[in-house]
C-alpha cells in the first residue's frame, strides 16, 4: 500500500492568488475615526480586507498600530491610485505613517554569518521550502566555511574578511555588496559587531539574533555565564539591531530546558536550536511585514 | 527597608474606566465592506475603537469573524440608539449576527463541580483577585465535600445529589436554580453526564474541562490510559459541551511533560495543574467575549 | 449515569507503604568505589534500592552527587545501626557528606507572605491535598489580610509587623517563632529584605521566589522593567536565600509568553500564575529531598 | 572589534576522552542487592562510574531499570573479562538481561525518507555538526528528489522505488543493503507501510517519526484531521516501529501552539518544526543507549 503525501505547501503554485493581495501597515497618534479612514479608503478602491489586528497603547488616546490585508483584484494596475488615496486620507488626514507592500513580491534578505551555520543553513532550508516570503540574493561572510553549503544551494557567497585594521574597509565593502540589492539584512550569528556608521548607511533594517534570553547574560559569552550561574532555562532573543548593542527591540524570544548535567558545551547545542528557530520567527514575521517598531519596542500583528 | 509593593491591578479601581467600554462580536458571510460598515456605525455614534481583530476564513468569500473594543463615552445611554444603528447596519445590511457588551457588567458564572476542587477554587480565587470579568452567583454539587470551601469565600452552594434515579429529577432542580440567574455554566469536573435535554434548557453556553489533551483518550479513565500507552505528554481541553460527549468546540488545550516514572496517580496529579490552567484561561477568554463559535470550531481573538 | 472519580490519590493512605522508605543524599569528591560503598552499606542492612540516581560534574575526578531512594523494613528501629554504618562507610571511608530523611515524615514549613496570595494560597492547598510531603506549623506575614484565609485553612498565623526601625525587632521575633519548629523558611512573595544576620540565625534553609527570569531584572519593579524592555517573555525563579540578594543558588525557573498588548499589570497577572507554579515545584522536590546545593549551583535529582 | 566565536563542541576533539567511556543498560525482576551487584562488578574492574541512573516501576518487587556511564583505563583490551564477568554477575545470579556499548562507537544509523527533507535534513546536519553519536552509511528513498542534497554531504543515496506490486522486492531490496550494515534504521517520513516481516527481517530497531500526538488521529492526514476538530495544539510523535502501526513505544513527543487562523497547509508546515525536533532527540537518546524499551512503554534514563 502506499501513502501518497501530500507535498509541502507549493507556494509557487499560491503566488498565484497571493498576486492580488497586500498588506497595509499603519501607525501614528490614536484619534476616533482612523479604522473608519482605512476601511473606507480601501473599500472606495474596491480592495476586500480579509484579515485586520489594531491595536492602541492605551484606551485613551494612545499610539496607534493597524496591520490590514485585503484583496485588490489588478493589485499592479490600481496600487498607485491607491497609494495616493492612503497618501490623502491617512497621511495628510490624519498624520499617519503607512507602509503597503504586496504579498506576492517577496522581501529580498541577505544573510551575514560567520563560521556557525545553524541560524544560516535553517533559513536558507526555509527559503527553499517556501515558508518564508523571500529570496535570499546573497551571503556575506567573514570566513569561508560556509560557502559550499551556500553555493551548494545556488545562492551567491561573498567573502569579506573582517580583522582588526580592516573593519572600516571590510563594511565599506558590505555596504557596496548590498547597496539596492536588498530589503533587510539578517545576521545570523555573526560575529562581528557593526558600527552604528554601517547600520545608518545600509538603509534597511537588520535583525540579529543574540544567544540569550536578553537582557539576561549581555554581552560576549553567554552561554558561559548562564552555566556559572546556574540558571535553569537558556534562550535566544531576535531583535533589531541599533548602535546600543543588545538594546534593540526585541522581536522574539524562546527558551529551553536544561539541567545541572548540561555543561557549557551542551548549553551551546540547545541554544543552537532556539536561536534557529526564534531567528527563523522573527524573520518570517518581518517579512510578513506583522513587525512595528515603536521605540524600544516592537509589535507584532 | 520596605519594598513597596504594587497591589495587584485593583480592577475595583479599573472598573470606572472601564464603564464607557463595549465589545462587539461580529459573525457572518464575508463580502466587501464589512469593516467599513461595522467601523462607520460606530463612527458615527463617536465611538472610538481601541482594538479590532478580523478574521476571514477564505481570501475569496469565506466566513467573517470580527471583535471591537470600543470606547463609548455616555454607553449606557447611547447604548440602544447603537443598537438600532448595528440592527440596521449589519443585520438588515449584511445578515450579520452580532452581540454588544458592556466590558463594566461581569458574566454571571454558575459553577459546576464534584469532589475534585482544584478547578472550581482556582476559578473562585481567580474571581475574587479580579482576574477574570465574572461574577459567581452560585456552585451547585452533587457532592458536598466542597461546601465549607465555597461559603467561606462568600459564595452560595446549592447540594443537588444525582444518582442513578435521580438524575432527570438533579437537572431540574439544576435547571431551575440557574434559570435566569446566570449567563455561562461552567463544569469544573463535575463528574455527571448531562442530557442533551438540560442542555438545552439551561439556555445558556456550557463550559467542560475534559482530563485529556483531545481527541486523545475520549472517555473516562484518561490517566490511566495514558499510562497504558506510555505517553510523554499529557493534557487537558476545555470545550462548550454538546450532546456528543467530548466532541464539543474546542476552546483551549494545553500539555505538560510527563516520564515513565510518573505512576497514574502523578499523571492525575500533574493533570490537574494543566486543567485549572486551561480552564480559567477559557472561561477569561468567553468573560471578555474572545470567542465565537463555528461548526465544531472555535474561533479566538 | 454516574462516573466515579478516582480521588486525587490520598496520600494519607499512602503513608503506610512509605513508613519503610527512606532517601539518602550524598555529596562530595568523586573517588572510584563510591556507588560500591553506598549500595554495599544499603545492602548489608537488608535496604533494596527502590531508585537512584547520580551525577558527577566531570568524567574525572569531579564532585560526586547521589540520591538513592531505599526500602528498609522496620526503618525506625533499623535508622540508627544504618546510619551509623553510613557515618564510617562514607564520612570516614570517604570523606563524603550525606543526609537521610524517612519519606513517612514530611517536611514542617514556615511559610513568611506579605499581602499578595497567590503563592501562599496555592502552597497550602497542595499541602491539603497531600502533593507536597510537608506540614505547614505556621503562616507569618509583615500585614494581616492573609489571617482569615490562613486560619479557615486551620493553620497558625503570626503578625509581624516589620517597618523601618521595627526590622531588627521584627526579625528577633520571627526567629524566635520558627526556633526549632521547622525544617524550611519559604518565602511567598515575602517583600521585606531579611538581613545576613537573619539568615545565620534561622540555621535552616530559605527559599525565596523572585518574579522575574533572574538574573534579568534584579531588584525591585521586574514586570515594570520587563515592559519597558519590551520582552516577549516574563519568568520566575525559585531559589535558595543567600545574602547577596537576588544571587542565592536556583532551584527552578519557567516563563509564560506575553505580547505587547500586555500592560504592566497584565504581565504582574500572568507572572503571578509562573511564580506560585515555579514556587510549587522548588519546594516540592526540596521536600522530596531532591536538591543539592553546590555553590551557586544546584543539582536536582 | 573581533568577538572570537568558541568553535560548537569539536566532538572530534572529544572523541579521545570518550575512548574509555562506556554505557551499561540492565534491565530484569527488581530484588535487592541490584544495584551492589553492578557497581561491586565494575568495581573490581576498576571502572569508574560517571553517572548512573536507576529505577524500579513498583516500591516492592517491580522491574529494575539501570543505565550506567563508566570510565575504564583500556577499555579495548579490558572489555572482554569485563563482560564476562557481568555475564556470570548480572545474567547467571540475577536474570538480568544487559548491554555494553563503547561511547567512542557511533551506532550505524540507516535513514529511509521519501520526499519530504524535514526530518532527513535535521539528521543529517545533526550528524555533521557532531551532535549525534552516529554514523550514517546510507540514505534509502523511494523517490528520488533528496538524492542530491543527500551525495553532496558526502553519504550514499540508493534510490528504491515502491510502488503496488513491487513492494515486497523493494523490501527485499533494502534488507538488503542494510544487513550487518546498519544498528538502526530510522523513518524520516517514509510514506510507506512496511511489512511485520520487513520488520523482523531487518534484525535492528527501527524508529519511526508520526506526524500527530499519539495516540490522537492515528492513520493517514492527521493535520487535515486536527484542522477539521479544531484542536489547539498539534504534535509529532517518534516511536520504535511496531507490526501494529502507530501503536509502538513512544520515545519521544512534544506540541506546538495553532490557532484558528492556521490552514491545513499551515499545520503542516509548523509540524514539521515538531517532527523534525522531536525525531532528532529520540535519534540522539536511542544512539546514546538511553532508551529501554518494556512492553508498549519506554523508559529513557
Amino acid at each position: 500500500m502506499t501513502i501518497v503525501e501530500t507535498p509541502m505547501a507549493a507556494r509557487g503554485a499560491d503566488l498565484d492568488p497571493l498576486r492580488d493581495q497586500a498588506v497595509l501597515l499603519v501607525q501614528g497618534q490614536d484619534r476616533p475615526g482612523l479604522v473608519r479612514a482605512v476601511s473606507t479608503t480601501l473599500a472606495e478602491h474596491r480592495a476586500n480586507i480579509i484579515s485586520l489586528d489594531q491595536y492602541t497603547d492605551h484606551a485613551n488616546g494612545g499610539r496607534f498600530f493597524q496591520r490590514a490585508v485585503f484583496r485588490l483584484e489588478g493589485l499592479d494596475v490600481a496600487r498607485s491610485a491607491l497609494e495616493e488615496s492612503l497618501r490623502v486620507a491617512l497621511g495628510e488626514g490624519f498624520g499617519l505613517t503607512w507602509r503597503l507592500s504586496a504579498l506576492a513580491t517577496p522581501k529580498r534578505v541577505a544573510i551575514l554569518a560567520s563560521t556557525s551555520d545553524h541560524c544560516l543553513l535553517d533559513l536558507l532550508w526555509r527559503q527553499r521550502r517556501g515558508e518564508i516570503p523571500m529570496t535570499v540574493p546573497m551571503v556575506i561572510s567573514n570566513h569561508s566555511v560556509v560557502a559550499d553549503d551556500v553555493r551548494f544551494l545556488g545562492i551567491p557567497f561573498f567573502h569579506v574578511p573582517s580583522s582588526g585594521p580592516d573593519k572600516a574597509a571590510a563594511e565599506d565593502r558590505i555596504v557596496e555588496l548590498l547597496a539596492d540589492n536588498v530589503d533587510v539584512v539578517v545576521l545570523a550569528r555573526y560575529m562581528q559587531i557593526l558600527s552604528g556608521d554601517f547600520l545608518a548607511r545600509v538603509g534597511v533594517p537588520v535583525i540579529n539574533i543574540h544567544h540569550s534570553f536578553l537582557p539576561a547574560f549581555i554581552g560576549a559569552g553567554p552561554y558561559r555565564k548562564a552555566k556559572e550561574r546556574g540558571v535553569k532555562l537558556i534562550g535566544a532573543t531576535a531583535h533589531y539591531a541599533t548602535e546600543d548593542l543588545d538594546e534593540g527591540p526585541i522581536i522574539e524570544q524562546d527558551v529551553v530546558r536544561v539541567t545541572h548535567a548540561d555543561t557549557a558545551a551542551d548549553l551551546q547545542r540547545r541554544g543552537a536550536d532556539v536561536e534557529r528557530a526564534v531567528l527563523a520567527r522573527a524573520v518570517t514575521w518581518h517579512c510578513e511585514d506583522r513587525v512595528m517598531r515603536h521605540g524600544r519596542e516592537t509589535v507584532v500583528l
